[in-house]
């Protein structure tokens, strides 16, 4: 069994950003930057862009912070979203989520120009992942697909099962591994909370990745001797043994599935690090046109 | 076993639609307006074309053909959709692929507005079809799924399999099939050329939607007793019985499959009539502006 590290990819991945930057700069060209959306106060969200504009520092780019408090109006927001849309500084931004109720996550979404959505998140960027164009994949999908290249795991032909249909991770990871290309070219199948026989599935899976948001969903006798097991899952839970007085645990009981897989990713340290990494990589493209 | 009889439910559509365009019409509301581009004489086109425009024509649509022979330029192509794009009369418009090798029918596809989009390829449409936003889904997955409501066919989770990841097809009908939604719901798998046990994995499907484009490919002893079998292949294929010179070979061997199956769809006169059925819908709703 090998574990994918994802801390250390990650950590290599910023190194090689970083490197990037400053040839940029050296030869007299732009900074990279992004731009990130607060609204409210939300631990987590709270927690994910410090990390995101920490990031930013470290690799080199140009991070700018804009906060609101949960009272803002959808209108106000937008204006924002227009001013960055139109700010020829910015060359790529979020609006971290979710969202406070009163505004439509799907609206701001969508008045993004696509051109600078590094989230991946506009219809635009999703259908043509879809499609196998040229496009910015969101964060989670590109951080697994990136793993799976960084430990070079063969992909084609393979049978590879994702537990979950969300937007953010499901979806898109589906899409992407279906896709002509390394990685990619697998048989997919989606199971979700309506699939009765996940048991059955996942017996067959040579690739396993886990994005249903229910901890340790995944057991050893769920999962055949060799396979490879990507854990997306990154549920809070109380702990007493951290300061935050909570721990992130993962969609696969790790300790008991681990012995049987030729590869798995932790949780902490699997994903996640890879996530944000991946934002910084689409904002790098972004900063450079590469895209669009 | 039942025959999924297409071309009988593209039949009460079509009378269904020319109903509601006598309602809007009687109502003092504007004739929807589909207009088509087609360029050169390749003689499938033709066909569909010609067949587009006179089912327009029965269910009381106004429509418009533009032609353009095999040397327009990409230019003047695209000129062509900005004008038809900008015409208010137009409510929805299509230009018929295959387009000559000069032209990039992915530039002309992101070029046309993507609420006149009744084809349901550009990128936004593709994307909101994903995340499950109201969009115009193109005309073949749109009439599979349409074929699966009028015959009652469950399909919650339900063993899918999808033979086939193209862009028109194989992809957006699994995206349906695993929506939160009716019909839909299902596990999906997607099979394609780089699966190598296509087999087994059509034995454990409840529905089987085969779209590979290669005649007579599934077999009876790959499909298990009481499955739903949706064909979507259209080959043509030589024969000295029609006047045209030539008949269309679905992907299934429907003889020795059909008495295994509780439903399927033949061809021709399955799928094949809910296509042009399915445009003339999403006319209509570009008509009534009901998506965007």
């Amino acid at each position: 069994m090998e574990l994918i590290d994802g801390k250390a990819v990650a950590a290599q991945i910023k190194l090689e950003i970083a490197e990037e930057v400053k040839q940029i700069i050296a030869s007299g060209g732009k900074r990279p930057h992004l731009a990130a959306v607060l609204v409210g106060h939300d631990g987590g969200s709270e927690t994910y862009v410090a990390s995101k504009v920490r990031t930013c520092e470290e690799v080199g780019f140009k991070s700018t912070l804009i906060r609101y408090e949960d009272d803002v109006t959808e209108a106000e927001l937008l204006d924002k979203v227009i001013e960055l849309n139109n700010d020829p500084d910015v060359d790529g931004f979020i609006v971290q989520l979710p969202l406070p109720k009163h505004i439509s996550e799907q609206k701001v979404i969508e008045t993004i120009d696509y051109r600078k959505d590094v989230d991946g998140f506009h219809p635009i960027n999703v259908g043509r992942m879809s499609i196998g164009l040229l496009c910015f994949v969101s964060a989670t999908p590109a951080g697994i697909i990136e793993l799976l290249k960084r430990y070079e795991i063969p992909t084609a032909g393979k049978n590879c099962v994702v537990l979950g249909r969300s937007n953010i991770v499901g979806k898109p990871i589906a899409n992407l591994m279906m896709q002509k290309a390394y990685p990619g070219d697998a048989t997919v199948t989606v199971c979700h909370s309506r699939t009765p026989n996940i048991k059955e599935i996942c017996q067959q899976a040579d690739i396993i990745i886990a994005a249903l948001g229910v901890p340790e969903f995944l057991k050893a006798d769920m999962v055949k001797d060799g396979a490879v097991v990507i854990d997306v899952g990154t549920t809070r839970v109380p702990s007493t043994e951290t300061k935050s007085g909570f721990r992130l645990k993962g969609d696969v009981k790790f300790d008991e599935v681990a012995p049987k897989c030729s590869y798995i990713s932790p949780v902490p340290g699997g994903v996640g690090p890879m996530t944000i990494i991946s934002l910084m990589k689409n904002t790098l493209l972004a900063g450079k046109k590469s895209i669009y």
